[in-house]
């Protein structure tokens, strides 16, 4: 078995054997130094990033998928959940602009009785990520010892951290490499990164919320159901509950994008339960991890998020949870002692109509120009700049009308994301056709 | 202008253009420290990999394909041969098992006054190279200066070294990386390779062997002309004269396989004027160049390289210039001061019949097992070593004949070679229909 014959086969156009793509995974994990002579029992990054353009290009079966997903689950620790019986559940998001639903969907399942342990990542290019949202809340920890992140689990019922264990090295060598070859957009390649993850973390049940549209990695609905279906096949067939839903990512999620600003929103759907996008969505996905984890039809496990919503239940262990992290929860109830951005500045429109379109990805863009997001990797964020949309696709606009307030400490760059965020916006004489928000679910 | 916009270009199955593949021979030829921000300015050996299995699966049009020749052309230095006018002339192989052709063809063409300066090569695996040979002859240098080399072209008419100038280092990183991420045979990134270096070596008149069969890298006549054809419409878009012949590989060329004893049947051939068919490819081939550099038609270069034979001019100038290399030419008026081999052992024959065919690859692989090739890049050869065919394609055997006779250094070795050898051969009760030679040639 050598990485030269395995290349060889996948740009011919066969499928690989289980065999091969352990070999890949492993190779993948480990490097060139896997022991013995170099050349024949290792993979070098420009070997691997060979053999991922030979995939993108030439595909791999459903079997394929699933053998090399496994293959990379195990490539490095598996985390073991099984204190938690059939209680263990995870959530993913496959990224958008203004998606804070973590937010909101973990202190809901925790306050049901579901064991919400949750490895999350830190946020790049025009998405965001859970890891940066929770560290703009003063004094909350993400780096937790595997041990802490399980007691939490069990003590309060939810704990979000960034990776610490080393959970699928094989994806995380392939994704770097599959990042600068430009072979991210293959849906096998997708699948397997996204699932060998959420095996290797261990939980029993594991809801996507898979997005499209304009600020979505899928452009079209197609498209991401074409992944979440071989997700939820894959999930299911390595003996997870798996349920998938296909959300609208095509203009931004709620009203606040930016690290701190989502947060408080976050906080103000469980506070407050006023109906809206979010609300919408988060509140879905939460339906879907109760009905998974308690084997529940989905309705009545949407009874049950609104019930423990209105009943303020969700808010208190939302509270909790961030104390428990060493968050200020104070923050939660009072917005005003979060540290503030220097600059708050409206942007007003020129134009009048209906606001037809507001494409999610630039507006995101505009938000990282404020210094909310990153343009590198490990690059630094400002938690305290984003932007509070103050009209949404569909509202009606007159001239002189405030479309949005930004929020930044580099006042420099207030002109440039003004200007982004204004080139993101489409306005009609006519409301536009509205769009669902949640186009279906996939079990 | 960057790496990634450019793989995903040639992901997406577009043409590049001009400026998109000076970039790529640039980035290949000084990598990622071109100077300026390295991620935007250059492009790392995962990402030249990437696009390689791009352009392996994605093609190249012609118009592609002379750019990146180009490109890759000017990369390093090129050299000047302009001192000899339109007299220079290069010779170059696909690569093949027997094939000492540079060495009868060289002194041949310089005996006729053609000035042929040549840049060569070391064999590696199955396929011998002109440098290994010319080494096999004591005191024979082939690293000479630029100057020694130019000014020996010069005096003698031939002069052949290994590469010494930084001829196509574009052409030198990528044809490593795909040499070992299984994108060698792909043909605009063969003809680009093949064409750029002897762009970059500065002859008028070039004259390519290219071959076809079981011991080359071409199995088919049909893929060999398509090569041949690419290469040759390049070449003079180029400026130069360029003529290909396409001939037969699916057997050794000759009798001797290994450095000192193909020295040997190369001098015999200049020596003794014995039709076979290796004079009969190597008159070809000098024909050709003759035919270009002097604008002569083919059948009267034919006539002249006949006569230079004939009259021991051409066996003149092959002892003329071995010796101005430092070579003792006494060796090629007798073979037997050249060191020996240690063991000599013949293979003898339990079948009968006709010999149907005598597959050049795994030929090769035996001499390769006996120490006269090379496994890795760099690695030692044993100038003695090889193997002298007694029976060819086409001969009647009867049990007891002996087939050929294995020379080696190494006795321990001589099971494998002689197994290996014997399975190379397919007997048969009818002589096999005789294949042509030289198939065509294209102008």
């Amino acid at each position: 078995m050598n990485i030269y014959d395995i290349i060889s086969r996948k740009r011919d156009g066969f499928a690989l054997t289980e065999e091969e793509l352990r070999f890949v995974a492993r190779c993948a994990a480990r490097g060139k130094s896997d022991g013995g002579d170099a050349a024949e029992n290792g993979a070098d990054d420009s070997q691997l990033s060979a053999l991922l353009m030979a995939i993108y290009l030439n595909g791999m079966t459903d079997e394929e998928t699933a053998l090399l997903t496994d293959a990379m689950a195990h490539s490095g620790d598996m985390l073991d959940l099984s204190r938690f019986g059939t209680l263990s559940a995870d959530k993913h998001s496959t990224g958008g602009v203004g998606d804070k639903t973590s937010l909101i969907v973990a202190p809901i399942c925790a306050s049901l009785g579901v064991k919400m342990a949750k490895m999350s990542g830190r946020g790049l290019g025009h998405t965001g990520g859970t890891v940066d949202k929770l560290e703009s809340i003063p004094g909350c920890r993400t780096a937790l010892s595997e041990e802490e992140f399980l007691s939490q689990v069990e003590r309060v019922g939810v704990a979000v951290v960034g990776q610490t264990a080393d959970l699928a090295p094989a994806d995380k060598k392939l994704y770097s490499l599959r990042d600068h070859t430009a072979t991210v957009g293959c849906i096998p390649l997708i699948v397997s990164s996204i699932m060998s993850k959420k095996l290797a973390a261990g939980a029993k049940n594991i809801v996507l919320d898979v997005k499209y549209g304009s600020g979505a990695f899928m452009k079209t609905p197609e498209k991401a159901e074409e992944l979440a279906t071989k997700m939820v096949n894959i999930g299911k067939a390595c003996g997870r509950n798996v349920a998938a839903v296909l959300t609208d990512m095509d203009t931004p999620l709620g009203t606040n994008i930016g690290n701190s600003l989502e947060v408080m929103e976050a906080a103000d759907v469980l506070k407050y339960n006023v109906a809206s996008d979010l609300s919408e969505v988060s509140f879905t996905l939460a339906a879907h991890i109760v009905s998974l984890t308690y084997g529940m039809p989905f309705d009545d496990a949407m009874a049950h998020v609104k019930d423990t919503v209105s009943s303020g239940a969700a808010f208190a262990k939302m509270k909790e949870w961030i104390a428990a992290q060493g968050g200020d929860a104070s923050c939660l109830e009072d917005p005003s002692r979060f540290p503030q951005a220097a600059a708050a500045a409206d942007v007003i429109s020129d134009k009048g109509g209906f606001l037809a379109h507001m494409d999610a990805e630039a507006v995101g863009l505009a938000s990282v120009a404020l210094g909310a997001g990153r343009t590198v990797k490990d690059g630094p964020v400002d938690h305290a700049a984003g932007i509070v949309l103050r009209k949404k696709t569909g509202d009606r606009v007159v001239p002189g009308d405030v479309l949005c307030t930004l929020y930044t400490n580099k006042t420099e760059a207030v002109a440039q994301a003004s200007e982004r965020f204004l080139s993101a916006l489409t306005f009609a004489e006519e409301p536009p056709v509205p769009q669902p928000l949640i186009l279906k679910s996939i079990n």
